[in-house]
């Protein structure tokens, strides 16, 4: 099957155009500043045969530089899983969590970690954890996790490229018979998206003791016919393992993700540092007016769902604009509209992010304050909000950011790394919550994602495996200095 | 079938309850408050019967007042009639334009029409001009007009009664052998409400030259599987006689309509003279923004379709109390809407009306400036703006208005009228832009229409037959006066 995949791939001309354009990008910047004695042809071409060797800069190298990523076995393995949930290249990833796409691809990781000598724990979440042991098997893995489901349009790369590369970095240990001193583990986080279940990112939430087990267990799809928890048996990952953090410990989580915003591509950096990740905030907010004739009905004698609706979202964009956040109004609802009739209810949900939690604290209180004056304004509306999600606003790891930088700077050079903020969630939020945690970007094309167009480039998904397997690595290092 | 659905009526607690409701009122108030040597309880008694004798004042009383219509037989004519589109007393009527319903309501009409001795004429909108001869028939029709379609879950009255009470005017003529110098016709208008093939009042707005026929016949019913054309013949009514005022024209319009608001139940007066109505102007607003990232997109950069659309509709709310317009967004729709997305693209309509044509004018001024300032503001954005209706504010005929006037004190007398304007729209505001024009108004509870709940009494529905009869005989003596 992979076979047959791989010719449709090589045969689809928009991979083609993605290829060429990568091409284009390749011949203009090498693999790795810190790559000496090579032409950039000769590093194409041995990137092609995957048979790359290394040659860093002693004095700064870190364990992570001396072994080699296989970048183009993890450009293949992108391809040949995508398989799972691939519409085409033109419409697509659709691989909701909990689906039959979604069940094939967790299979295919578990065997291929089994294969390379993992142990593997599903829990309650039906969260993977791919364990390679370490020499000291009684301290907590070190994880290199992020997320296989996609958007029912989505691109390749978003989540996925984060498992796969620690698939990636498993196989270099086992190549290089590295022996780590802590076990590391490749994780899966269930249902990132949040489109089958929402909101996302339950799988690590739970975890990460966010939310409890029993509420995501119980957690209803879009059609309302089947609850995540009978999902999760239905495809044979209700797992046994309990979903918490302290009885299912991490040493560390290192994320690799696709940036997703234009800063890297922007600057012309290759690797994004993530100090900070916003937190996010959902809200359902619910008007309730009154239904009037259009003609009929002077403006002072109505209340209406719609103008009260409008008058929030003007509301919001101020606030945001004042306090550097960003707010969302991106699903709006009127009951029974009708072009010469007063809408009498409204329904609409807002997104708000900043990155810190005091902030969206004082939003929460500007937003119930604005309810509160439009009530006063209008006795015959009124107002129900309810916060429907909350990722929290994180700082993340010191030691663990220091830890990736170190190996950013060796694996590509100091001046191609971007310290930066994450604007979009991810299970790293979650994590952080609980152990140390980094994220590592690599640059997005035009920084669209949950799109079909989403690309990153092979070049830019190996430098980021790389650097996650030097992250791991430096991380290792300090656990076994510390013991 | 008739009496089986007269029997269901007699069944139908809601009925019982509304004519509970009514007793209750005839009760406290008489029939006419010039009616003497008569008890209240006489009254009723003779009404029920519906052989009521007259005793007006003979200082006040105009033609009209010699002849006493049946409002027992109206009561139950329109009962009986509309059992074509009843779904029940609860759901209230479904009676769309061109429907087999309305077809059967139709053939009705034309049956009883000729019965009663009336030439009946189809025009190429399938208006229907059921005319009963006069002295004169060198002369145009004075019309009783208004229309037999409803909403998809509408009442039993609004434009029903206009129609019936014509008919029931009719019937009296006949009765008393009344021979009026004009012939005198009851007309029902096709597509008042608009809801199967929009915009509405096209029957009466093509006859009176305000939108061409072949874009009238051209219009696409709601599904979009048949025209207007179409469906005119499909159930037998398109015509042949000219949709035109000019080709087949009328001395006057005179129409019968409940309110639609609370102003004669809260000033306990019993007749509206209409003096005015609103213009009405219908717009459809596509705004072209910018599909982004909720998290990754700062407020600067985006193009938000949705707050622009929202601050639209605080400007229109804001115009409009300024301006004593009233402006109404009752349809708001995103492009594939996403909790987490900006929205890229919105539409909404716009139904703006005030009395004064010049008001409007100024409104649509003030519409596109603020689009150009939106755009000024953020140049992501741009907005179509589409007018797609347009209904004249216009001011009924004075000579028209003392007819209906003079007859309605004779009928109830003076103390019971109200001077008032229609803040809804009415096929006379078309056929007041082609000859002169009178609407009389009669209480509907807590101004409620467009729903089942929507009820005017026995006792109304009486009074407006009776006032409409004395208004087109005063205006056929003021004919022939002129001759």
């Amino acid at each position: 099957m992979f076979n047959q995949l791989r010719q449709q791939f090589l045969q689809d001309p928009c991979l083609d155009l993605q290829l060429g354009q990568e091409d284009g990008q390749r011949n203009r910047v090498p693999l790795t500043n810190n790559c000496k004695k090579e032409s950039n042809e000769s590093v194409t071409n041995r990137q092609i045969e995957g048979i790359q060797s290394h040659d860093w800069q002693s004095h700064t190298a870190t364990q992570g530089a001396l072994y080699q990523i296989n970048q183009r076995r993890l450009w293949e393995e992108i391809h040949k899983t995508s398989c799972f949930g691939l519409l085409s290249l033109k419409q697509g990833m659709n691989r909701l969590s909990l689906s039959v796409d979604d069940k094939l691809v967790r299979d295919y990781l578990c065997t291929e970690a089994r294969l390379l000598g993992c142990q593997v724990r599903t829990d309650e979440m039906g969260n993977i954890f791919a364990i390679r042991p370490g020499r000291n098997n009684a301290i907590p893995p070190i994880g290199m996790g992020s997320h296989l489901d996609t958007q029912p349009a989505g691109g390749r790369f978003d989540g996925i490229l984060g498992v796969l590369a620690g698939l990636e970095v498993l196989r270099t240990m086992n190549e290089n018979d590295i022996q780590t001193y802590a076990p590391v583990a490749v994780i899966n986080w269930t249902n990132e998206e949040g489109v089958r279940f929402t909101p996302g990112c339950t799988g690590s939430a739970v975890w990460a003791s966010h939310i409890p087990l029993e509420i995501a267990h119980a957690m209803p799809d879009t059609s309302n016919t089947t609850t995540m928890k009978e999902s999760l048996s239905s495809i044979g990952y209700l797992g046994e393992t309990k979903a918490s953090h302290k009885e299912n410990p991490l040493s560390a989580h290192f994320e690799l993700h696709i940036e997703q915003n234009r800063k890297l591509q922007d600057s012309q950096r290759r690797i994004g540092i993530v100090t900070k990740i916003q937190g996010i905030r959902w809200y359902r907010v619910q008007v309730l007016g009154r239904r009037d004739h259009a003609g009929a009905t002077p403006m002072q004698e109505r209340a209406d769902a719609l103008v009260a609706t409008a008058k929030f979202i003007s509301f919001l964009d101020r606030q945001a604009l004042i306090t550097s956040a960003v707010a969302t109004v991106g699903v709006l609802n009127l009951e029974r509209p009708s072009l010469n009739t007063v809408p009498g209810w409204a329904s609409f949900t807002m997104d708000i992010r900043h990155l810190s939690e005091a902030t969206l604290e004082k939003f929460e209180s500007a937003i119930d304050a604005m309810a509160n004056l439009l009530k006063a304004e209008n006795s015959g509306l009124d107002f129900q909000i309810e916060r429907t999600w909350h990722s929290p606003a994180v700082d993340l790891d010191p030691a663990a950011i220091k830890c990736t930088q170190d190996a950013a700077g060796d694996a590509i050079g100091a001046g191609q790394l971007m310290e930066m903020v994450s604007f979009a969630g991810h299970d790293s939020a979650l994590t952080a919550m609980a152990v140390p945690t980094s994220m590592i970007f690599v640059p997005s094309r035009d920084g669209i994602s949950h799109a079909p167009a989403e690309f990153t480039s092979e070049r830019d998904c190996g430098n980021g495996a790389q650097v996650l397997l030097g992250a791991v690595l430096n991380y290792d290092s300090r656990l076994e200095s510390q013991k």
